[in-house]
């Protein structure tokens, strides 16, 4: 019982851009207690030291060897997670990875291997499948409702989080990919990509990514931090319905087309007619609660009774590989790489 | 003078789905003369006679042998467009042909050759390029407003208009290939395309297309007859501001955004930093005539005068060059296909 | 059967704004022709004469006088409705006038009197009333779907066709009353208006008036041609659900909101607490015909079977009735001015 | 110099809706420091004690009586503001008065003489006269780039925060009038309103407000917790430009149309013809800080150096006027009611 356990003591690591948004959920859930805050900015930790009373340092060492750290939250550069982690699972610590998990499958599956053997929660930030939107599509697709999912495909652009260190791909797709993943169920069979690096000509600040499924389902990622208007948005075409996700209508995020296109009778001279349909539009009601505060309560609990969380080490390393066959179609001019099964 | 000269007497040939909006376009034109149109359709003729005084016929002899006529538009299925036109021209009739001018490259060159022999106008339906706000993005272009021009991408996307005999790639983005041929004034050295088809199982419904330029410049289109929401959108990023274009925007068609990212002094350890900038937004006042009755107007004057029109047979050349060349990567499985200069 | 018998004779009497689209529609209707067509501007009736193959002439004696013509649409400036359809009544035509049905309730008495008389239909054109949009919300209230009607108001403002002659209350206002009036079924038993006359300093440009029902629905307008948006909406407010309509919607026109606001439970300490229940928004599919088009076909029908028009002259006249009383208001400064039942 | 003079110790009483958001300014603000709050509600006052290093208590007296205290923040139901208000000044607390600023332009007068008696400041808390965007709206017309202003109009609507207490007109209708009167720098002469009570019968869920301002210029303010959409919008119609202010807009919140009506050469019999000019659209990036903050930081400002507030109690004196007047004539029945100068 909640009321009598004692709060789980989770460290943040990497403070910088999406840390303090950890922070703030880490704090305000009523079974964790944010106890100790790590960056090598001190300016950073300073800012974190008024807002929390955690203590702040700016020594990795001093978290790995502090023994009242239950769990940690690793926010920090992607280039970092898989050292990181390595010596975070090594000291014993539950982790929460911010996604992707690590920049190479390799380095997943080894981190996935060390969780296991010392026996401790690995968990990937992938945010959305937390998201109760994306919920809700995947129950809208696991009813029938949308019939049988033809393609989707998502537009996730805006100007601003420029990088320097990673490209469009690892920084902004990883939500993309996590999201078709978790909607399909499937892992891609072909992956291609291609983009463009205009600001310092070596990462690329706009990208596409195609993936094949085996169910022939196509989906499409444009990622971009290169464009003039903050898009997120992913449309899901299904044979009986259709479905526009958009993260930032304010009135509501879901709205469910009743469209379709049927054939109508049998083919004239081998050439089949078709029917356009077009019926009501549904935005059912979502109640939102804060996807991060749902992600961190499910690690939490998970720390807590040992279970397996929803977006765990496999299901981080199958977007690394996602996004490393994309990678290397990337460089190779947008070739098709084929993913093993 | 526009007065005293006879006006041009046009034929249209094909009057399905697009050919009534150029028979009410040269209708309405005050130097041109609608004086037939041909179907093998009976209804349809019917319709047209109700509509305009125009003789009608469904025997396309009739329009080749009849003197009378001058210049054709014609407006069949996309397989037709090479025997027909190759007929016209030898009968001597000026051409307007709908877009894509042919299915092949080599089509288009015969077609090509053989206007320039019967020295009669031939002329591709490109009509984005007469639309005034292609012109005025064409027009911020040139005056340097926007900067370097970094990449472009187009979505057009809709629930309609199914065809059985030629994909979403030739049925639809012909637009975007043309509009990005025009604005950038080159063609592109590399194209690849993924697509599915899905309703029938043969002609891709939904396409996806990358172009590469010399000037490192991407372009991307999204074409589509089988989604939720009609969209009819091109972006253009450039160095110094960025564009969007909404065909079915209520409130201004063209916004025009003062954002921009630039480099912050010299580089911390070979690392850029940068700097986003987000400024006004206007929505520049473009007086919206139609432009498929630019279009017919320009064809008539060139008719009259002999000039070249702006979208000759050569601009419709290398939107089939294009076209074929993203029809060999769909058909290869997303292959990058160079283009030879 | 429509096929057997002959075909309505119609004149158009005012070619101006609004009497073009009237033309169309009786040009296309199957069961009417257009046979004539009136105006005082020369220029006008050239136009038309190049349209239609009906007959033109300024002079309105010849239609008085020309036994082929049954009927007529009278689409001249509101303050020559009454002159004009009283010689057309006393002439033995069936009318249909443009909305406002005149400038005085007298006068509409006296035109439903005449008509009565002469056995001639008299409708007039509220339009609004055979908009399948709004005769979706009309199902909806009566099906009790939308609960109690607490209020509605509605936004008709725009930049354009300044008047001279009238204000913005009898130019625009009478849709929105008229919609009201069809919705609610009743008459308001007070109105108040107030406006301002920036332009000529003599007709209002811009005016909000607001009506109260028996069944204490109040009910406001806002109507301008001085206004940097094009809006035309309506919003429906009930006890159990809530409808905007918004005629400019690119996507559905009818919104329904399944939101409320409830009691909780019993007062406390004589106030009550209140629940706000926020669900599902449905867009339902709609139909849409052209509105005039249906107008124009219901006006045949009536003129062939000798049946009342749902928007007969006693329709007309309410609606005069709440102009007049709204002028009154206006005139005033914005006094309540109370109807008799 | 800020960084060596005291902090101004800020009390907050009432800690409900709006009283938390002003807590996390002043906790935030350098040159304020929370000391205190004060509520009736102990589970309120718990939670503010979770998040702020301030004392809490029930007891107002202890306000009163504690002499650190230099400076009050009072956000508690209208009704009580008067009497707390008049408590806090004379024991000698600078004072910021949520809006509206009393119930009666009686008791704000003597608010105003006590707090110059007192030598103290008070300030009240309209704060979009705080807002950037309607700061740049003020400069707007201030430059004379709207030319002369011919009305204004807002729609202030939403459903939610419904009041048992106090209607609409005094709950959501202040910001309208606080804004009108901060742009048009004018008192109304004349003020009408109307509305209606739904839920509870007593006190109007919606109401409409027409003022009449001495130059001729007319605003309308439409404010209701009773509507499907929110709604947070003002248009100031100019001779030369007009603005929308959107402020739930995602793309810029200003809108500047450079739009109007001219009047065409002379008038001919009497009759003016027009011209209706449109233009481009200017959406001007606004630097956007939080009001609130900025409202607080003026009032700590004030404190520390006697300055007056840009909100003082002559400024709150005036919207209470106003709103007096328009509760008159919703109590009569709409009756115009005339303000003295």
């Amino acid at each position: 019982m909640s009321g009598v356990e004692a709060k789980v003591k989770v460290a943040l690591v990497g403070c910088g851009y999406w840390g303090p948004n950890l922070a703030r959920n880490f704090h305000q859930l009523p079974d964790a207690e944010l106890v100790a805050c790590c960056d090598l900015d001190l300016e950073t930790l300073r800012q974190m030291e008024a807002l929390y009373p955690a203590r702040v340092t700016p020594d990795f060492d001093a978290i790995l060897s502090d023994p009242e750290i239950e769990a940690v939250a690793l926010a920090t550069p992607v280039g970092t997670h898989y050292e990181l982690a390595r010596q975070l699972l090594l000291a014993g610590k539950h982790l929460l990875v911010e996604k992707p998990l690590t920049t190479s499958s390799a380095e997943a599956e080894e981190l996935i291997s060390l969780a296991r053997q010392k026996e401790r929660v690995l968990m990937v930030g992938h945010v959305f499948e937390y998201n109760p939107a994306v919920l809700k599509i995947k129950d809208l697709i696991d009813d029938g409702q949308i019939g049988e999912v033809y393609y989707l495909y998502s537009n996730r652009v805006n100007l601003g989080r420029v990088q320097s260190d990673i490209n469009a791909l690892w920084s902004i797709a990883p939500h993309d990919i996590s999201i078709a993943l978790f909607l399909l169920e499937q892992m891609p069979t072909q992956v291609s990509a291609r983009g463009a690096a205009y600001l310092n000509g070596r990462v690329e600040d706009v990208v596409f990514v195609t993936m094949f499924f085996p169910s022939d389902v196509m989906a499409h990622v444009q990622a971009s931090w290169l464009d003039p208007s903050k898009v997120r948005r992913m449309t899901v075409v299904g044979s009986e319905k259709m479905i526009i996700y958009d993260d930032v209508a304010s009135e509501g995020k879901v709205k469910i087309y009743d469209k379709g296109v049927y054939r109508k009778g049998d083919a004239i001279y081998g050439e089949f007619q078709y029917r356009i349909h077009s019926g009501d539009i549904n935005i059912p009601k979502i109640n939102m609660s804060e996807p991060l505060r749902n992600e961190c309560a499910h690690f939490v609990e998970c720390v807590r009774s040992g279970a397996t969380p929803r977006t765990d080490g496999e299901n981080g390393l199958r977007v690394v590989r996602v996004l490393e066959a994309a990678q290397r179609s990337l460089s190779g001019g947008g070739e098709t790489v084929r993913l093993a099964p």
